[in-house]
Parts: C-alpha cells; sequence; structure tokens
C-alpha cells in the first residue's frame, strides 16, 4: 500500500514536470554527461549554469570554449537557449536548455566592450559581486558595502541595453538597492 | 565632348555598380565615418575588413569589441555581415556589408576552441600566416618555408567544420600548397 502511494505520487510528479517548464535559478556542477542526463531526468526545462566566478576576460572565454564543446558532444541531451524560444525548443525536444551566466563582472575587466561579446555568445544572466569587492561594488561579505561603483552603473546600463538580467544573489545590501534603483530592467535573486 | 564622354562613363560605372554585387576581397584602413561613406560612394557592397594582423586573443577580442561600437555608431552606413543574406541586405538597403576577417592565425594562440568563439562573433575569413612564420605554417617572406604543421592542418579541420574560408594571401608557397591539399573546402588568395 505505501508502495504503492510512493509509486502514484512520483507518477504525479512526473506528470506534473512533463506539464510545465521547470527552471533552475543557478546551477555549479563538475559538468559531465552524467549531469547532464541527470537534469533530464529530474525534468528540468532549462537552468542558469555559471561558467564564471572570479575569473577574467579570457579564463572565461577558455570556460565558455568548453560549454561550446559539451553543447556539440551532448547535442541530444542540452541545448544552449539564446532567447526564450530555444527554451521552448528544449521543452518541445525532450532536452535541458542551458542559460550561461556569471556569478561576477570580473569577466568583463574593464573594458564595457566585452559585455557585448558575452551576450553574443550567450551569456544571459550576471551577477555584480561574489562575496567580496570587484570594480563594480561590494560583495555580501564585505565589512562594508560601499555601494555600487560609477563603473558597476555604466555595466548596469550596458547590461539593461543588451537584455542581460542583472542578478543580486551574493551582492552586498547596498550595492544591491543601488542596483534595484539604477537598473530600467527587473533584477534578480536566482539563487 | 570629352566632359561630356567622362560623363557618360562615370554614369555608366554609376550603373554598372548599381547593379552588381561589388565585393573588396580585403581592406585594411584608418577606419572612420569618412572611410565608411566613401565605400558607399566607391559602389561597394561588401568587403572583407581586417580586425587581426598580427595580435593574440585578446587583443583581437578588443579589436571586434571596437567593430561592434561601429556597428552601432554608422548603422545607416554599414552593417555586420553573418551570411550571404547580410549582402544582399546590404545591397537592397543602400549599406556596405562588411565581413570581419583576420590576416592571421595569432589571434587563435593555441586553443582550437577560439575559432568557433571567433566565428559565432562573425570573423569569416582567415589567413593562415602573415608573411613570418606561426604556430600554423611559413608566411612567403621566410627563407624556408616548413609547410602546414600538424596544429596548422588542425586549424584548418576546424575552420572546415564551421565554414570559414582559408586566405592564403601572404602564406609561403609550400604551406599554401600543404592547405590546399588538407581543407575540404575551397581557399581563396583575397588579395
Amino acid at each position: 500500500m505505501a508502495k504503492q502511494r510512493t509509486g502514484k505520487s512520483a507518477s504525479k510528479v512526473s506528470t506534473l514536470h512533463d506539464r510545465i517548464v521547470v527552471f533552475d535559478g543557478l546551477i555549479v556542477s563538475n559538468w559531465s554527461r552524467s549531469v547532464f542526463d541527470d537534469m533530464g531526468k529530474g525534468g528540468l526545462t532549462a537552468a542558469n549554469c555559471t561558467c564564471s566566478v572570479w575569473e577574467g576576460f579570457q579564463a572565461t572565454m577558455n570556460n565558455i570554449v568548453q560549454w561550446k564543446r559539451w553543447f556539440r558532444e551532448h547535442g541530444d541531451r542540452i541545448l544552449q537557449v539564446y532567447a526564450v524560444k530555444d527554451i521552448d525548443r528544449a521543452k518541445r525536444e525532450g532536452k535541458t536548455g542551458i542559460v550561461l551566466g556569471f556569478q561576477n563582472t570580473s569577466a568583463f575587466e574593464d573594458n564595457l566592450g566585452y559585455v557585448a561579446l558575452f551576450k553574443e555568445l550567450g551569456v544571459q544572466i550576471v551577477q555584480m559581486t561574489y562575496n567580496t569587492q570587484n570594480l563594480a561594488g561590494s560583495g555580501c561579505y564585505e565589512s562594508r558595502d560601499s555601494g555600487l561603483s560609477d563603473w558597476g552603473r555604466e555595466v548596469v546600463a550596458e547590461m539593461n541595453r543588451l537584455g542581460m538580467l542583472c542578478d543580486l544573489s551574493h551582492v552586498g545590501p547596498k550595492t544591491s538597492e543601488d542596483v534595484i534603483l539604477a537598473s530600467k530592467q527587473r533584477v534578480a535573486y536566482s539563487h
């Protein structure tokens, strides 16, 4: 009886996941085929997958190179999300859509033009800081939060222009408030 | 009479340029609004414009950042070419299509994954070497041409896969022959 109930419950979850779009706000992982398989088994339609935590420009590009390889090698399981229609396609084809995201603005270094290059390569979500201070603002572990810098304001404006989502996870409270006030688009706490 | 003939001739040229697609195989310039204006006045439908001569990965990305800015700032005069349909669009809209190209493989450094990143950002034509030896092969000014290296063969195969054109201008004779034999796609001497 207990067994049957478990079975019914599992079947209900499966039906629910089959019907709806399930988006995971943030995943960091030791990526591999088996992780991509598990994302599918778990009924995940799409996810924000971190490809930069504290890396600079070129090291982040190297991570993106690796993702482009995974998209080719595991194209039967995952696909890259450039727009909402790609999430729909992932749902339709029974794959998991990967939204590339950063947990830092470190990859932009001090070149505002890099933001558009990363956007063109498919980066859609960027966290302003990761725990500590960077060029844009203060992280949530800083003893004093200096708020959003002038550079940080330029980054927010450029992300707004390009349609990239500002993520406030790991960001200090004052910097978060400044981003909320500066951004002309909705912001998010992905995790 | 002579004046009239000149007038007629100029008018004929103008009519010819209006009718056909005119592609310039290679332009290097001190780019500016007036250069983009002149490309239009000269009846140029599209051109291969160099954005890397001997730069490495990041310096080439910086040049591409500058081109993306020009595409935005001078969008009434130029547009970026990602596919043949963009050349048709340039013709239709009276603009000049810009095909981003390299005169070297130096921007790939020693990471084959960089080739796909540059392709996604719009780089369509890549010269294997520029006058001297690089990781891929020998330039046309080397006293001895060592031919296409194993790395160079990987680059040619990756460019073939992605649909990027191998340019043999400035390339040594033996390296050129090796590329012609190795490439599964047509190659070109752009200039």
